[in-house]
């Protein structure tokens, strides 16, 4: 059967999603959690490939399974096998076509900086650390200006393997969660390889008064890598869910 | 001068506060920051000697320092010198009698469980995962049963230091926080070792209809420590503030 998996995990020891020999990536503790649990699998698909150090609360992942059990005690069996920092918190059956990545028609990330002028040690791997002052009302119009179809050619790697730069922005919001914590949320069809954190690299120098709205805009129709900001930390990034249309 | 230092620290990779030879306690690396950033210091005191494992937002520390910066600059001096999961958030000038542990009048806790089925890999650290049914209104009218003086021999362990028995709780309260997050919080003059986790590990007997309130209510009046349920785990809980008083 195709099981549709969603996982969290905390990214601060992982190499990232994609398996690499040598390194310790979440696909790799996936799938030898998929071994322990079942007599065969195939096919393991992922929403998103996350990078180093990025963490999750709502990735979502697609495998065939067979010999095992039953998809209402997948997630059960499966965390049984998997390590303490990663966990399936869903697991339903899904139609045989169903593929976690080519499926999804949307992707949410969430970024988070504490603004503190003293470190928070509690936070130190769970987001940003910004000690000076930042305007929350030019990162919201910051934000206010990505919805829509953009070149985000800027906001990914020069060397890229991607071909096609264009990507559907539906929603994105700078808000202040708390005195000391503010939170970017951004969903789009899809993104490229650190996309969202140039994205809130560019617009956090925006909030610091180095960029002007105008700047920031330009930048979203093709400017070249060299003009966009800074590659915001992993650490602060979460991929929060995925998005499978009507 | 004396200095008042507020402190947060992240517990997992600390032996608790107390200096011992050989393991790595908050104390030490307070003592080399102190080393590192003042010409002379002494009398290092804290107001919350925290087990192994135990987080905290709020502890505050007195110390009588020389030959550094002035106490504006003292905490970004000492942050420099301390590890990532170590930092002062506050220093103040205290008067020369001041003294964390005995001017202290009385300290705050927070006890944060994390009720889903599934692990959550992000708070595996953080808080106490409880996948069981729990009952929001016995956990209340547990914590309510709590302000006043109370003997509380029956929380903390028989093999004890303490000779006096007798503590005044100023406030006790379980509430949820969110759809998977309960949280207690409790504040007295002082605590005894162990005494917030045992004191959690009964009143959630209390809300898994373990335990009646009844027997809870007796607990108080000086039951042996056998009679109490089990010691909560320390990665759930947070020294989060210290009173002194007028």
């Amino acid at each position: 059967m195709k099981l549709k998996l969603t996982l969290e995990y905390d990214g601060s020891d992982f190499r990232g999603w994609a398996r690499q020999p040598g390194a310790r990536t979440v696909e790799g503790v996936v799938r030898d959690a998929l071994d322990a649990t079942y007599a065969s699998w195939d096919g393991l698909a992922v929403a998103g490939r996350t990078d180093t150090g990025v963490h999750a609360t709502g990735q979502v992942a697609s495998v065939d399974v067979g010999g095992g059990p039953p998809a209402e005690r997948a997630a059960e069996a499966l965390n049984t096998a998997l390590p303490a920092d990663v966990a399936v918190v869903g697991a339903t059956v899904a139609s045989d076509d169903f593929h976690a990545r080519f499926s999804a028609t949307g992707r949410s990330y969430r970024y988070v900086v504490f603004t503190r002028r003293e470190r928070a040690p509690l936070e130190a791997s769970r987001s940003l650390w910004w000690p000076r002052p930042l305007d929350d009302d030019a990162l919201a119009a910051a934000a206010a200006l990505l919805p829509g179809e953009h070149d985000f050619t800027a906001f990914t790697p020069t060397e890229t393997s991607h071909v096609r730069f264009l990507r559907r922005v539906l929603e994105a919001r700078w808000s202040r969660e708390s005195e000391t914590v503010l939170r970017f949320e951004i969903e789009a069809d899809a993104f490229m390889r650190r996309m969202v954190r140039v994205i809130v690299g560019t617009t956090l120098e925006v909030g610091s008064g180095r960029r002007g709205l105008d700047d920031f805009l330009a930048l979203l129709e093709g400017a070249p890598r060299e003009r966009a900001g800074e590659t915001a930390a992993a650490h602060g990034l979460y991929l929060i869910g995925v998005d499978y249309g009507g």
